[in-house]
């Protein structure tokens, strides 16, 4: 198995050698572009003296992208849904104290804003946070939620990658005292639903517990006041390979390399029941209590996952720690398998796309009297997600409609916007989404040719002769039939025709 | 008519007191709050050492807020979308300058991030600036995009009146070079059918143009220099009574009274296709270029209005300004009447809740060769119009469910935990959106009692005797009714008793 993960690590270190190369690659051509720019307002009297950009690390949606982003939040709201969950929202910003002390290092990477008199604010790092301190400031013990929004990180941005300083998280939690597990399980249940329905290819969901790594940490001769930082350590095992980490373990945070390497040897052990039952026998960790306990939930939760039949993508994973330091109990992550079919290689991991765990002191940390509301959840990561279908739909050359108009009225004479704006008109007050192109007197070729390109599949044409005779000429762009249609009888045969759509 | 301009400024500042009133009365409650919190806080020893709150001029939405927030959003977008627009999304911040020297007085209002080292960013203010710098950035010249999204203002927030520092958007804009008016009056349309959508009451649309409001300064004998001044003055006329304006004009802003009596006569008008005409007879008025082009944009965008069907929605207002600096034509701004039966008093406005006009300059603000693309859109002021219809909620004691829960997944006996979980993994990878509780041995008066508060419609037990049998119980809440269903015909048949969900 040893051998195994270091074949892994050495694959992901050349497919991550090969990203930096495109980020650097993408870097460069944005350089050139800007100097490009600066060039042309040098010679153009800075009409414009600022550079047109959005803000470093992040993007506009243009609307085939938005198109793409809403068949994901479908897929994953209705999943939300399907488990009874309620939605909130919270401001984008909150109190620059609410934030403090929850994020360990990556604090750094919170975004103030400006003093300008009044309250110290910062923008939101993840939804957790603000889902704990809603809890707390509403005194809710009970509730299951989604919330779907925008956060923010100061972070070093991979935009080829889909890491942004600006991005969406879909967060569904779970709080309240429970029996064990069953919470937990829901949460995996959910997202091996979502991986499942959006398609994005094989994909394994590590799971972990800090219980677990704590004992083991404690067994391993970690001095208590290092869990936290070695822990941080061990979460980089996805990102860097273990010599590298062990010499940050022994190196900067002063462990003993004994203890390192035997950490080394626990954290390269991945597997399901087996290895659970395994370790409840393994001679030290079975003395440790918070490991013991972290073993036998863990066990738990894979009679439930056994129950959900989802533990064919489940690998319980000792090397996964997650960075955040509020998780308490489960912990887990999913990423996407890379199949690198041409050289017959391991499957490889292609970065996260979702994670969660169990937070059970987070809400307490709020509450005034220190009152704790247990909570596990889970954030879908959809910022990746999106980077995938993006290329994927462009690969495939499908053309994505960005409007749902079921009808262009058109004119084939001149003179009658009057008798285009009377119809629209009636087929917007009846529900039916229609268009008409905003001239006076338009060639019958550009309204056709709109259609073409916006994939709109009616056409209602008014002509005098149509006028006199009570009807519209409504034209199938498809297939270029026409057939007159009795004015009284167009939004139905509008319905009807496009009730597929 | 001046005299019922003068009874519906007094009934208006009659109300504004009472509100006022009701602010200074909320928060005096809440600093008695805050108070008695701090009370707390010093003999618990600090537990807590902050306050427990979201920022200034911000709330959270719970589920129930939620529920009726997308019912409204719902509306909006159907009614986007039936107009045929794309959907866009941009970043919550921009570069500092790209907001820069937009807004005019309000600037002082923007959100500024703290300079962390990079750039300089702000808080968008409104989409609008946003849009315009995106269209630049792409070379779009011809779109029509909704976006709908939260933007940031550093205002003194109003929460009974639905003011708040972060609010939503929801903006719908059609940019391109079209023959005139046409654009305008569907952005028109558009306010016309969101605002008879929501069932909000009586409102009326209030139309104007810069250019007639441009061409009145000058031949009232305004400077130059002062028309975007005197136009924020005139902006105020619907807070305060006209006396108000006249001082500022002519105290804080240096015109002579003469000028502003003369304007004080313009603005008092209001009228239909009728003031218009009298309008272009008027001997000064109608001796001014622009003037005369905005009264006859004016009588056309009357002509295509009429069509619509919709002008006796729609009042052509002189005393209607708009603050922003950006509009070059037509300006609007719906609002909605409060029909104060008691006493037989006229319809009194209770605030604007949507907005909009033509700013044609924008984007070549942003364009490095200041290429114009022409651009006319409406804004709708969602969060009015929640707090009307959460209060309208709340006063019918209509019980709104947050959740989609067809079917909570129950058992009679205990030890049957696996067996729901089997069940409940069944429906959820069926596509059915149930629930069960987090417990072991759930009591099924607890069950049941959960349905009832969550209106939960059906309940599906599983208990020995069922599962011998090969068949669920399927309890029917609202009658109490049970019928024991087949097993393989359970999804079918709690789709066909919740179809009408």
């Amino acid at each position: 198995m040893a051998e195994e993960a270091a074949v892994r690590a050495q694959a992901e270190t050349v497919r991550r050698l090969k990203q930096d190369k495109a980020d650097a690659d993408e870097i460069a051509k944005e350089v050139a572009k800007l100097l490009e720019m600066k060039a042309q307002l040098g010679t153009d009297e800075g009409k414009q003296k600022f550079v047109l950009k959005t803000p470093k690390g992040t993007r506009d949606f243009g609307p085939k992208e938005m198109a793409i982003r809403e068949r994901a939040f479908k897929a994953i709201i209705s999943c939300f849904k399907r488990h009874g969950a309620e939605v909130i929202d919270t401001p984008v910003f909150e109190l620059k104290e609410t934030l403090t002390g929850k994020y360990g290092e990556d604090s750094k990477l919170i975004y103030d804003l400006k003093d300008q008199g009044g309250e110290l604010l910062s923008l939101r790092y993840d939804l957790t946070v603000p889902f704990a301190r809603y809890l707390a400031m509403n005194k809710i013990t009970n509730i299951k939620r989604y919330h779907i929004a925008k956060v923010y990180r100061r972070d070093n941005p991979a935009m080829t990658r889909g890491r942004y300083r600006e991005f969406y998280q879909c967060d569904f939690d779970i709080a309240g005292q429970f029996d064990p597990m069953i919470p937990d399980a829901e949460c995996l249940k959910i997202v091996h639903e979502i991986l499942s329905d959006l398609q994005l290819g094989d994909f394994v969901i590590k799971v972990n517990d800090r219980r677990i790594l704590d004992g083991m940490f404690a067994v391993c001769g970690v001095p208590d006041s290092k869990f936290r930082t070695i822990c941080s350590s061990v979460d980089k095992l996805d990102k860097v390979p273990w010599e590298e980490v062990r010499s940050e373990m022994v190196g900067e945070k002063g462990l003993s390399p004994e203890a390192a390497d035997h950490i080394g040897e626990y954290v390269q052990l991945h597997g399901g029941l087996d290895l659970i039952e395994q370790l409840l026998q393994d001679p030290k960790l079975s003395q440790n209590k918070v490991a013991k306990e972290g073993l036998g939930d863990m066990k738990l939760l894979f009679e439930y996952l056994t129950l959900f039949g989802i533990t064919g993508k489940i690998s319980f994973d000792l090397s996964l720690a997650r960075g955040l330091d509020y998780y308490t109990g489960v912990i887990f992550e999913a990423v996407l398998l890379q199949q690198e079919n041409e050289r017959g290689e391991e499957p490889v991991s292609v970065g996260s796309v979702a994670g969660g765990g169990r937070y059970d002191g987070l809400v307490g940390m709020f509450d005034p009297k220190g009152r704790k509301v247990p909570c596990v959840g889970v954030s879908i990561g959809i910022e990746r997600i999106f980077s995938i279908l993006e290329q994927r739909l462009e690969a495939s050359e499908e053309k994505i409609r960005t409007t749902e108009t079921q009808v262009l009225v058109a004119s084939a004479q001149k003179k009658l916007l009057e008798e285009r704006l009377k119809l629209i008109s009636e087929l917007w007050d009846a529900g039916i989404k229609a268009e008409m192109l905003y001239k006076k007197n338009p060639k019958l070729l550009n309204q056709l040719q709109y259609c073409e390109e916006t994939g709109i599949p009616l056409v209602a044409i008014v002509g005098e002769q149509e006028l006199k005779d009570g009807v519209v000429k409504l034209r199938i762009v498809a297939t270029r039939e026409e057939v007159n249609v009795r004015r009284e009888s167009l939004v139905e045969e509008i319905r009807i025709r496009t009730s597929q759509c």
